[in-house]
C-alpha cells in the first residue's frame, strides 16, 4: 500500500526562505499568517492528508461512485465523514474573506495545502477544490445577495460547488453551447440543457450543490458572446435560508473513468432549473474565466501532488527492493543482494521526478503569492505587475506541471518493474488518476495556444518582457558569484532559447498564425523549463547562503545536488524545444486531411 | 468504439519496395512465401485480426480474467472461439518448421502479423506470443523427444506456452531464485516454488499448457550459474501422446492489473510438479535467453501495435471532431465548426505518432530479417553478421518502441480531449495495455543496460561498428542526391552524436561503470533515433524513386512529408541524449540513499 508524507521541510523552506512570504505582511490577511500560525496550519493540514485522506485513496478507487435509480450518487466509504472533518477544521474557507466565515489567508497557504490534499487522495481533493473555485467566482462576479446566500455555506462545508461548461459537441469550443435559459417575470431563469464532465455534479458529501453554469439566453448572440452564467442550486433556498424543494437538475448517469474513481462524473440534465444570472448577461465567459485561472493553477498543483506521492513510493520502493549489485561492486555485501537504490538508472529516474517536484513546487508558491498580490495589493501598479505574471504562468504552470506530472508517475511505476503493474501497489492508480489533469480546465493544447495566442502578445508582450527582465536581472546580478555558476550559466542559455523563440514567433506567427499553432506546445515546455531554472537558481542560491552561514542539514545538501541534476540533464531540453519551433508549420500543415 | 485497419500497403511497401525480401529466396522457406503468397496471408491475417480480434478487444478488458475455486481460470467470452478459430488457420506456426507441423514461411512474416494481432487484441495476442516463444525455446534446446512431443501440438494450438522466470523476491537478477528441482530416479525432476506475474499461465483456451520453468537442482551453485530449464505440463502426457493426470502445478491467484485484463496474469505454485530438463543442466539462462530475444522483438511490435491502433483512432476523432476554427480562417464555413485536424497542434501530435509508427515498423521488418538470416542462412558470415545486429538492435527496438509506443497512446488519447478518459471510447484502455511492454521481458532500464553494457563492447565493438559502417556508408552514397538532402544531413549530424555518445562511453565507462549505468537510457533513446533515422532515410529514397518512376499514389507523398516531419521534429532530440551521455554519473550518484 502506498504512504504519503507532506513535503513540510520544503514548503517551509519555500515560503520562509526563498520567498520570504513575511514580506507582505502589509497585504490583507498575510499578517495573521506569521511564521509559527503558518507552521501549525501547515503540520496539521499534513496531518490530515496523511492520516485521514491517504488512507482513503485506494477504497476511493475500488468502490467509485454509485448512482443509484433516483439519481443519487454514493460517494466510496468514509469519503462523507472525511469531508464533514475536512470541513469542521476549516480548510474549505481557509482564503475566503472573513465577513463570510473564511480565515482570509493568502491563497497561497491554500494552495500549498491543496498539494498535500491532493497527493494523498486526489479524487477527494477534487470536492473542496471546486468548491473553492465556485466560492472564488461568486467573490467576483455574484450579487451581495448571492454571496450572502452561498458563500458561507459553502465556506463551512454545508453545501458544495461545481462547474458547468462541457457539453456532447462542445468542450474547447464553448461558442457552440446550446443549453437554454428563460428569464422568468421574477428575474430568474429556467435552464434547460445538457452538461457532462462535471465533476462533482451529485453526491453525498453535502446537503446542496451549487451548480455554475453556462448556458444561453434566449435570443442572445450565437457564439461565444451570448454566453451567460447562472448559478443553479441542487436545491432551492427558501427565504429564509432554509432548503426549499429540488429544483429541475438531476444527474442523469455517471461516466466510467480510467482513474479518479471516487470523484463522481456526471451527465447533469438541466430541465427548466431555476437559476439566477451572475454577472451581466452575455459576459459568462469573463465570469467563468475567473473561476478557470483559479481552477487552472488548482490543477498544475494536481499534477505536482501525484508527482510527489508516486516520488515517495518509488523512493521508498529503490530503498528496499534488493535485486542485482552495484556495478562498482557489491554495496550491501552482508545481502542477498543490494538495494536497487544503488543502480544509476533508478537513481536518474528518482533525481528527474525530484529535481521537477521542487521547481514546480517554487513555481507554485511564487504564482500564488502573484495571485494574492494581485487580489489583495492596494498598490495598483504592483497589482497589475502580479496580474501579468499570474496571467502568463497559468498556462505554462497548468501545461507544464500535469504535463510531466503525469509522466512522472509512469517513471515512478517503472521503478517497481512489474509491481508497478499490479493495482495493489497503488502505482498504476496514481498513472491513471494524474492522467486527467492534463485533459481538464482547457486540454493542455489549449494552454499552449493561450500562452502563444493570448498572453504573450497581450498588452504588447508586457508580461513576457517583464519576465525575461527578471530572470535577465538575477542572472546578472549572480552572473560574478562563482559558487552559483553551475547554475546561471545554464539559465542564462535557456533564457537565450526561450528569447530567441518569443523573437521567432514575433517575426513568423503574425502573418502566418499557423506558425504559432505549429510551436505552441514546445514554447510552452520552453517556458515552463526556464521558468523552473530560475527556480532552481533562486533556491539554490538561499541554500548556499543558509549553508555558507553554518547550517548543516542534509536538507540543504540534497536540495543542491538535485539543482545540479535539474541544469546538467533536464534544463539542456530547450535547445530541442527552440529547434522545433524554428521548424516552422510547413511541414505539419502539409497533408489533406484524408491522408492522416 | 475503437476500431482497427492493418496497414497492409505501408507493410507491403516495406516488404516489396524497402527491404525487398524476394532477395533472401535463397533462405529456407523464403521463396515459399512470394509476394502474391505473402500478400494473400497478410491480407487473410489483416480481416482475422479486424473482424475477430478487434471486437473482443473491449470484452476482454470489461470481463478480464476469472479465477475459480479449483484453481481453473475462464477467459473472457469469445477468446476460446476466437483462438480455436487462430489455431485452425495455422497462424501459430507459420514460421515453425515444417517436420513439426508448422508452413517455415519467414520470421519476419509472423512480427509483421504479429502488429495485426497486437493491435487489434493486444491481451488475446499474448496467448500465441508466448506459446511461439515456448516453440522456439524448445527448437534450439529441446531433446528430439520433446520437441516431437509439444511444438507439434502447440503449432496446433492444442496446447499453449509460458514463460516462467519471476518470483517474489526475484525478477530482473534471477540468480536469487529459489524455486528446487529435485533428480527422479527416472531421469525427471520435481520442481516446487511459486512463479509470479505468469502470462497465459492458466485459461481454458487449450487441453494442456506447456510450463518452461527455471529451477534450481539440488546441489546446483548459487547465482545463475546453477538455475536450469525445465518442461513442466499442466498435464501430464501418456506413452501414447494422449493427456495423462494433473501434474503437480496449480494457478494460485490471478493478478488484479493496470491492463491486458484479457490475459489471465497468475502466481503459479509447483508443488513438486514433475519437469524435464531442457538443454544442459545449469545453462537455464542461455536456454531461457533464446525465447526472450524472440520475446524481446515481439514486445518491442507490441508497443509499435498500440501506438499505430491508437494512432488510427485518434486521426479518424481528429478528422470527424468538429470544435474551433482553423487560425488561417474557417475552413468548412458550412458547418458549426471546423475538424479538429484544421490544428497544427493536433497534427503535431498525430505525425509525431505516425513518424515514429512508419519507422518503427520497419526496424521490426529489418531486425526480424536479421533474425531469418541468422537462422536459416548456409553462409556462417552472413549468418554471423546478422547475429550481431540482432543482438545489438534488440534492447533498442524492445526499449524505444515500448516506450514511445506507450507514449504515443496517451498523446493519442490527448486528442479526444475529456472523452478520452471515458473507458467507453476504448483510448483509455489503450493506455492501460500498452504500459506493460515497458516493463515485463526486462523492464527498459534493463534493456539499456544490456545495449550499453553486453551488446556494444561484445566482440571488440564488432556490432556496433559494422551499424556505424552500413549507416555511414548509406549517408555517404546519397550524400549528393539533392532531393535527399533533408534526409542525409539529419542523418549524419544523429550518426555523429550517436558516435560521440559512443566514444564517450569507451573513454569513460571502463574504469567508472557507473558513467555507463548513468548514460544507458539515454545511449539508447538516441541509438533508436539514429536507426529511425536511417529507416526514415531508406524509406524516403525508395518512394522518390518510385515517384520519379511515375507512381502518383497518395500512399508516397503522405510517406515523404511524414519522413520530413520526422527529421525536422524528432530527430534533433539525439543532441539532448549525447549532452546527458557527457554529463557523467557523478551528480546522479552522489547523494547517500536516505537523502532520496
Amino acid at each position: 500500500m502506498p504512504s504519503y508524507k507532506a513535503p513540510l521541510e520544503d514548503v517551509n523552506f519555500l515560503l520562509n526562505d526563498v520567498f520570504q512570504i513575511d514580506r507582505y505582511n502589509n497585504l490583507p490577511g498575510f499578517s495573521d499568517a506569521s511564521a509559527d500560525v503558518r507552521e501549525a496550519i501547515l503540520s496539521e493540514a499534513a496531518k490530515f492528508a496523511e492520516e485521514v485522506l491517504q488512507p482513503l485513496n485506494r477504497v476511493g478507487d475500488l468502490e467509485g461512485c454509485v448512482r443509484h435509480d433516483d439519481g443519487s450518487v454514493t460517494t466510496p466509504k468514509g469519503f462523507k465523514e472525511a469531508f464533514r472533518q475536512f470541513a469542521a477544521g476549516g480548510w474549505l474557507g481557509l482564503s475566503a474573506p472573513a465577513e463570510y466565515g473564511g480565515q482570509g489567508l493568502p491563497v497561497t497557504l491554500t494552495q500549498t495545502i491543496a498539494e498535500f490534499q491532493t497527493a494523498a487522495n486526489m479524487a477527494f481533493g477534487m470536492y473542496p477544490g471546486l468548491t473553492q473555485g465556485a466560492i472564488a467566482a461568486l467573490l467576483v462576479h455574484g450579487t451581495e445577495e448571492q454571496k450572502k446566500t452561498f458563500i458561507p455555506r459553502m465556506v463551512a462545508g454545508e453545501w458544495t460547488g461545481t462547474m458547468n461548461l462541457t457539453e456532447p459537441h462542445c468542450g474547447t469550443d464553448l461558442g457552440l453551447l446550446r443549453t437554454r435559459a428563460v428569464k422568468q417575470p421574477d428575474g430568474s431563469y429556467k435552464i434547460t440543457g445538457t452538461k457532462i464532465f462535471i465533476s462533482a455534479g451529485e453526491h453525498d458529501l453535502a446537503d446542496n450543490i451549487v451548480h455554475l453554469v453556462l448556458a444561453r439566453i434566449e435570443g442572445a448572440p450565437a457564439g461565444t458572446k451570448g454566453i451567460s452564467l447562472f448559478v443553479v442550486p441542487k436545491r432551492l433556498i427558501n427565504a429564509d435560508g432554509s432548503l426549499g424543494g429540488s429544483n429541475g437538475v438531476s444527474c442523469g448517469s455517471i461516466e466510467h473513468k480510467m482513474g479518479i474513481h471516487g470523484n463522481s462524473t456526471c451527465v447533469m440534465n438541466y430541465d427548466g432549473a431555476t437559476g439566477w444570472l451572475v454577472g451581466a448577461e452575455n459576459k459568462g465567459m469573463q465570469a467563468m474565466f475567473v473561476m478557470m485561472n483559479e481552477a487552472r493553477l488548482g490543477v498544475g498543483v494536481q499534477g505536482l501532488a501525484m508527482s510527489e506521492v508516486a516520488y515517495q513510493n518509488a523512493a521508498i520502493y529503490a530503498r528496499e527492493r534488493l535485486q542485482g549489485r552495484a556495478l562498482s561492486g557489491p554495496q550491501a555485501p552482508d545481502k542477498p543482494a543490494d538495494p536497487i537504490i544503488v543502480h544509476p538508472d533508478i537513481r536518474r529516474i528518482l533525481l528527474s521526478i525530484r529535481a521537477f517536484n521542487e521547481a514546480a513546487r517554487a513555481m507554485v508558491v511564487w504564482t500564488s503569492l502573484k495571485s494574492d498580490i494581485a487580489h489583495r495589493s492596494a498598490d495598483e501598479k504592483e497589482r497589475q505587475a502580479a496580474e501579468d505574471q499570474l496571467g502568463l504562468m497559468t498556462p505554462v504552470l497548468k501545461g507544464v506541471l500535469t504535463d510531466t506530472g503525469f509522466a512522472n508517475t509512469v517513471l515512478a511505476q517503472q521503478v517497481f518493474g512489474g509491481h508497478g503493474y499490479i493495482a495493489e501497489q497503488g502505482m498504476e492508480q496514481f498513472v491513471r488518476d494524474a492522467r486527467i489533469a492534463m485533459i481538464y480546465e482547457g486540454a493542455n493544447g489549449i494552454q499552449a495556444l493561450d500562452l502563444v495566442g493570448r498572453k504573450l502578445p497581450r498588452d504588447g508582450g508586457r508580461a513576457v518582457m517583464a519576465f525575461f527582465g527578471e530572470v535577465g536581472a538575477y542572472a546578472k546580478e549572480h552572473g560574478g558569484d562563482e559558487a552559483m555558476a553551475p547554475f546561471i550559466a545554464p539559465l542564462s542559455t535557456a533564457l537565450g532559447h526561450l528569447q530567441q523563440a518569443t523573437m521567432w514567433l514575433m517575426q513568423n506567427a503574425m502573418a502566418k498564425p499557423d506558425n504559432a499553432g505549429a510551436a505552441a506546445t514546445d514554447y510552452m515546455k520552453l517556458f515552463g523549463l526556464v521558468t523552473f531554472g530560475y527556480m532552481w537558481a533562486r533556491m539554490a542560491k538561499v541554500a548556499q547562503d543558509k549553508i555558507a552561514a553554518g547550517d548543516g542539514s542534509a536538507y540543504l545538501k540534497t536540495k543542491l545536488v538535485t539543482g545540479r541534476f535539474f541544469v546538467e540533464r533536464l534544463l539542456p531540453e530547450t535547445a530541442l524545444h527552440l529547434a522545433r519551433i524554428q521548424s516552422g508549420c510547413a511541414t505539419t500543415m502539409e497533408l489533406p486531411a484524408e491522408a492522416f
